[in-house]
């Protein structure tokens, strides 16, 4: 049994019709008319598949394959449509591609599985929009925020808002949680987004776990004044401390030649932003990651640090928010046997690494066990248009997804 | 004769009331309605004191006291009405009102001069909206660059369009440009924007010439890539250059301790602006200020080789596009000598200083001689609402201003 690589590339050209910028590029912002109708889409090739399909509180498309105990805890699969504002083609996608192209698979061939499967498409898994992602996952989850609803967009709309507006009720999020036991384990295939599979020359990745992010939105505050008379030694310019607190940021992920460690500062917004004067406030993200949590841990101390000197030296007050605050997550050994089983029988050397980048699956990782397919991705570029995994490897990700499966439905 | 102190007051209480945001501050943008309701608060008062007003194409208002001979080069006194977006009640509005106020006493004393006066208030004297400024000033004079009508604010209207809103017809240029001598001197009075009167605690200074700015913007160019995945030595990150960049700035600036050179960074842009993103193209404006040219010369240049160095060790590419590049420019010593004797007569220890900032009279010192009188600021507080110029030290200035106008109306 193989899945069909020709109808699953016809779905990545059509998906990546739908927000398209540029030639290669994608814009389909969460919650959002454009990720509205790559739902209508995907919901399509689910009901082909035999699935039910619905929309849920969260702002989820969910697609479900009855089982013949509809009782058991269901098998999942999924990831995300929504993309970054300049994103690309694959990332997310081929997640609920490739598992649509599972189910269809198992229909065609009169499969007819014990447990329920749910494909699911998790609503604004990339966390621009409102500067905090995972959103629908951890939403099912019942692992929302105080405060979620309330964060804005830039042009000031609520997430609450933004749900309304998508056709969510707002008011009964309980509806669409999932209880406590209900999930029997989670799967995700993912493109790697990184160079290591790439480098290695090899196709297929089995993840080991997912670095969790630690993520900040910072705030300096200084004094406005007039560029051309303020004296240098009297200034309180909070673009310069900003200036300096990235160059740290900097210095901190490289302190370690060669180790995993990733520290970014993505986004900044300067007050009042007139090239005629000096800016007094400064707001910008940090984003620090690494699989060693103890290390990430001693770096956030570091930049606390050197974050304090900064602003003393530039008379400057500020602010610390965490947004988030992830530990590394790690996949079930059973499971990830059994995708190593998969690629051995596809005659795959599938290398074991870590995921940099966050998943749904690092939220769907404290309800239940999980595992995660990486597929690779030229020169390791993701979050960007010229994204780009070949249909023939994203193909052997989906054999490698579907042969899974379908030793998990095995399983009691 | 002495300058009604209570009207100039109620004057300053009015203008402050257009585009008031917070409890002192002002947001009354170039070419808008603001600065209309602006413009048309100022016509009525140049109206009771016997002028007529018109605006003009390039969007200045203009008010003219008609001489005995009308033929006689004019005297021309000015600032302006727009003001920053986070800005104060007293910046440009004080060279305004305060000539309208010399104008009145004139005309309630029964004056009648030889040659005509005209009170302007130019048009985006301030340059934030299109990142250039002196628009109106540049403009009477011919002066404008190529490709200005094309500039666009950050809603992407361009300076044309803004025009042709306020009503000014942009095909007409040239029948609101002044003929080479057709301006005998120019005056202008403003806060100081500095600290250097009130540190001194004297009242009035006597301005002895202009620094000019050195203004660019600045565009880098990296790769966009996913901060989870992306490892930190095969980064192009825009933003960690322009940070670096934004430190040179500074350090530049800096290197001779009380020099009075200024650099500062005043807005940064980040593209695509995704926490998720390694930035891929940052743009900002950078200002850099001295009263001595060869110096200023100096820096540019340690400054263009800092960001040589930077963008390679960030493989990044760059544009630097120079939007102005004003030279110091001084005061006639004969105005200035006039200035000087008002304020002995008024028993002012009046000192004599450069200005930082750039005034409209930078663009008339190209066509005619020109005059300046700084009134004291607050802790040299300004382009801030808290900006603070006491209605004392402005009626003093008024005061000043008219006995200069009575003696210049003297000269042949």
């Amino acid at each position: 049994m193989k899945i069909n690589a020709n109808r699953l590339q016809s779905h990545f050209e059509a998906m990546s019709l739908i927000g398209k910028i540029g030639v290669t590029g994608t814009c389909r912002p969460a919650h959002t008319a454009l990720e509205k109708e790559g739902f209508e889409l995907a919901a399509y090739w689910m009901q082909k598949a035999g699935m039910t399909t619905h929309i849920d509180n969260f702002g989820n498309l969910i697609g479900r394959l009855e089982g013949k105990n509809p009782d058991l805890p269901i098998l999942m699969m999924g990831s995300h449509l929504d993309s970054q504002p300049y994103g690309g083609r694959f990332d997310g996608v081929a997640g609920v591609l490739c598992a649509i192209e599972v189910i269809t698979t198992l229909s065609e061939n009169g499969i007819k599985p014990e447990r329920a499967i749910e494909v699911i498409s998790f609503a604004d898994e990339e966390g621009w929009r409102f500067n905090k992602g995972l959103f629908g996952s951890r939403g099912i989850l019942g692992k929302l925020d105080e405060g979620e609803l309330e964060r804005t967009d830039k042009d000031g709309i609520t997430r609450g808002q933004a749900l309304k507006d998508f056709g969510c009720d707002i008011l009964k999020f309980k509806e669409s949680e999932y209880k406590l036991g209900s999930i029997f384990c989670f799967l995700e295939l993912h493109i790697e987004q990184g160079p290591v599979l790439d480098i290695a020359n090899k196709p297929i990745g089995v993840v080991s776990g997912i670095s969790g992010p630690l993520w900040w939105t910072v705030k300096l505050k200084g004094m406005a004044g007039h560029t051309g008379s303020v004296p240098m030694p009297i200034r309180k310019d909070a673009l310069v401390g900003a200036a300096e607190i990235i160059v740290a940021v900097n210095e901190i992920a490289t302190q370690v030649p060669g180790a995993p460690t990733v520290g970014t500062v993505g986004t900044i917004n300067v007050f009042p932003a007139s090239r005629n004067i000096i800016p007094e406030e400064v707001t910008f993200t940090v984003d620090l990651r690494d699989i060693d949590l103890e290390r990430r841990n001693r770096y956030e101390k570091q930049l606390r640090d050197r974050i304090d000197k900064i602003t003393k030296k530039h008379h400057l007050s500020y602010e610390i928010s965490e947004d988030t605050k992830s530990d590394p997550r790690y996949c079930a050994d059973w499971i990830k046997e059994i995708i190593h089983e998969e690629c051995v029988s596809l005659k795959l050397d599938a290398p074991e690494l870590m995921s940099g980048p966050f998943h749904d699956a690092l939220a769907l990782s404290y309800a239940c066990d999980y595992g995660m397919i990486f597929v690779r991705c030229k020169d390791g570029v993701s979050h960007n248009p010229l994204e780009y995994s070949s249909y023939e490897d994203l193909a052997l990700g989906a054999n490698v997804m579907l042969g899974t499966v379908v030793k998990i439905l095995k399983q009691k």
